[in-house]
């Protein structure tokens, strides 16, 4: 039992700002009704490699791909694109053990750190952001750890 | 003069997959020119701490908010709520010093490195993310630094 077990989904984020470690919050699944997410069912997912801290991508997720991804410990996004579930490392074989997870304040955005294989990026590197605007001209900050065509055979991703 | 100064937005991120770090990049204002703003005019922008690599916040920036982020070197995002730039500690004091920006392989995404003053969270927290979902229930992970009482003065944020 939970003093915020009797909130509606729309305050109990804001319920849960003046939360403390030792409270007891919600179960997960009441804690999943109350996410917010976006108009087309999604949240923005960041993941971060655990151990060295290195922000590696930011996808989507829609509400299936966050309860596989905390039931399997394997990272799985929406793909706006294909409208699909996308199950990261699925053509690539560049998975994303799922190390832990956390919803931001507003319980609009989700941060998960990962044990990531290889390179996160469809380009071959380890993170997508490799475009640099702090320097005038940008630079590429990065080169591929693997060929791409090598990551997903002969096909372009 | 770059090899890629003749495309148009819409082909630029696809032809910088393949830019080595020793390519000649478009000036800054071509790239910006190319970044893909979501349907409002937005992106998402995450925010890490530059030295111990914690990811402090997700907000949104239009592009006057990122040209302002890279002229200024403070980060300043756009309010999705108040609908106007909102220069990250301009109530609470709590700003950001950019120490880096880079975009993602598709042009969607800004990730941003800077010195956090203090709680980057309207909390009091250090970072926004502190709901975790890794545990049965869920718990919450970090404590305020600061009351939010005193960093927004009396009234609430």
């Amino acid at each position: 039992m939970s003093p915020f077990d009797q909130l509606e989904p729309t305050a109990l984020f804001k319920a849960l700002e003046s939360a403390k470690p030792t409270d007891a919050l919600p179960e997960l699944s009441a804690l999943l009704d109350a996410v917010r997410f976006n108009a087309d069912g999604l949240i923005p997912a960041i993941a971060q490699q655990h151990d060295t801290g290195e922000v590696l991508m930011m996808a989507w997720m829609n509400r299936e791909a966050l309860e596989e991804t905390l039931r399997t410990q394997q990272v799985c996004y929406f793909s706006r694109s294909r409208q699909k579930l996308w199950r990261k490392g699925e053509t690539s074989g560049q998975q994303q053990k799922l190390k832990s997870a956390a919803l931001d304040c507003d319980g609009d955005t989700l941060l998960v750190q990962v044990e990531q294989t290889g390179p996160a990026c469809h380009t071959g590197r380890r993170s997508c952001f490799y475009v640099s605007l702090s320097t005038e001209p940008p630079a590429i900050t990065s080169e591929p750890l693997i060929d791409p065509k090598t990551l997903y055979g002969k096909k372009s991703p």
